[in-house]
């Protein structure tokens, strides 16, 4: 999680919104980190979810990950859940709550309904408070 | 529809799962189109809608598209939803309904929250006959 912290970070510094996500393998090697860059890359779909997973899905050479993880700061939205459930992640880890945007334990709850392909084990609320404390820092900033 | 269905069967022809998709622009003209291309480019978020709409942000260098229209043969799953609402998409236009995959009508249903960004003007069953019958025949075929 220190390392999608880091992405998130990097993410904050290009003026994009802080949050990161990297996929591990199941032999604990990193397969893929990102953090968000749906300005720069001009795609509503670059997440840092989402870019994690192509990363490890290129590196592969696969567009499965089952037996991987993905670390995120935040609870992923409803396109990000529904590309978790896409890639067969076998472990979600993430961060801070997102009652405002969230598709996993909150609006859409993309896990929850027998349209899923598959569901994740799920860990919520690592390192929070860090994850949290840059979204709000980059809001306040731009407020 | 018809360009919709052509990229579906093109899919179909390169072996991925036979769904095509269109991005129209407020004035008629075509910014992206393209068929599902999940295995061919290693990345599970390479659903036609995803594509169709990465393809017609590149093509107005933005990463929304407010006004656009987007043409799809099969109703979109919920990451495919998500990402239409962050892109602003303003009409949902799609064929074949799908009660195992689907996001809009079925299980996420990811317009239907508070959660969600957007919520576009929704068009379902055009041409679903035609749409379901190429997936249909795809399934059929490789049983």
């Amino acid at each position: 999680m220190a390392m999608a912290l880091d992405q998130a970070r990097a993410a904050a510094a290009r003026g994009e919104v802080p949050v990161g996500a990297v996929v591990v393998g199941p032999d604990g090697r990193v397969l893929g980190q990102a953090g968000n860059a749906t300005r720069a890359l001009h795609d509503p779909s670059a997440h840092a979810e989402v870019l994690a997973i192509r990363a490890a899905c290129r590196t592969l050479e696969t567009d499965r990950l089952p037996g991987c993880a993905l670390f995120v700061t935040l609870e992923p939205c409803a396109a990000c859940a529904g590309v978790i459930a896409a890639a067969r992640i076998a472990r979600l880890i993430y961060g801070a709550s997102d009652p405002k945007s969230g598709g996993v334990m909150h609006g859409a709850r993309v896990f929850s309904h027998p349209q899923t392909h598959h569901v994740p084990e799920i860990y919520d609320g690592i390192a929070a408070t860090d994850a949290q404390a840059l979204l709000t820092a980059f809001f306040a900033a731009r407020r």
